[in-house]
């Protein structure tokens, strides 16, 4: 059975978004600095929108360790995400870009797109895992937030593995990841992987 | 002049402490784990109270990447800490334990122990700090926390430097170390050492 890794950047003071996320401005008002790894350096959500198509990763020169970690990535059988997420990504522009399933977490399922885009509206952060395995094939599932489905889901004891990426940034404010919990999770470091853009901490969760 | 080292652990969630910390509970319940790389792996308040002399780092079994983190330590020339972390640890039971002037920050100077205990009593962080490069001779000033003496110190831009500790837990609960600072603070990451009771990270402050 696909194992399910929590798979997220954060600042070092704990935050995935700058503040002022919405539809437009992905990671809030100069909140590119936490995906830096993923583009190979700076980058603005200006040059994205204007090149229509967006900066490619894989056209820019990024940092081996950061390589690896999103060559990783696309080992996954399934996403999972948010549905803050989705909108504020505008559902990735209206095209799932993962290559695979992508479930959403949503109350409101009836705002399922057509299923030519790729995605998949679940209700609640356990049936789109459950979902998320049926579709994934036995291979890894990949839980890529946002804060809220996140936090839900390791509640809920459905994380078997979590990678943290570290931007080297205090943000100050904007959207907590862990927030306050209320619940320990003991963790197995298995791997750390850096660049000058991030940090990567991979955990296994102990039970 | 001194540069200012702030150099702290946490939990992966961003807490300094577990829940109820106080004096005889440093750390707070189960909060041993964010020091196991002090102190070699698993310890407990306990065994520390029973043999009165506590633990020595100096006796236990480090792992190498932990043992040269604490071994740089002893190379700042004098430490400031905050007035509730003297509290905690009791006045690290009477005597000042790290061989360099330790600063205390309070408000209440007027409870300073007797000099030969080793420590110095100042009102306000940049005060503290000011004196601290006074007594370190030029060496660097460790700021040892807690959170609120970090969070001054980053706020009032008298840090140059951070190294954060991350040990392999979530608290889910307790005292958070940046909590939402309310400014942001660039960081250019300098070494990642790890071990499989933390994980260093150590920062430059961009200015």
């Amino acid at each position: 059975m696909g194992s399910v890794m929590l798979d997220i950047t954060m600042s070092l003071d704990g935050f995935v978004t700058a503040p002022d996320d919405r539809p437009g401005r992905g990671l809030g008002v100069d909140g590119e600095v936490l995906h830096y790894w993923v583009f190979g350096g700076p980058w603005k959500y200006e040059d994205y929108e204007r090149d229509g198509e967006g900066l490619k990763p894989d056209a820019v020169q990024l940092d081996p360790a950061d390589r690896a970690v999103l060559d990783e990535g696309a080992h996954a059988g399934a996403i999972v995400v948010g549905r803050r997420m989705y909108d504020m990504t505008d559902g990735w522009g209206g095209r799932n870009p993962f290559g695979v399933p992508c479930l959403v977490v949503t109350h409101r399922v009836e705002d399922q797109p057509d299923p030519s885009a790729g995605f998949v509206f679940v209700d609640g952060v356990e049936a789109a895992i459950e979902r998320a395995r049926e579709l994934a094939g036995g291979k890894p599932i990949g839980l890529g937030g946002g804060a809220s489905v996140a936090r839900q889901a390791l509640r809920a004891g459905l994380v078997d593995e979590i990678q943290i990426h570290i931007a080297p940034v205090i943000l100050g404010e904007g959207r907590t990841l862990f927030g306050v919990l209320g619940e320990r999770v003991r963790l197995e470091r298995t791997r750390v992987l850096d660049s000058p853009y991030a940090t990567h901490l991979r955990y296994r969760v102990l039970r």
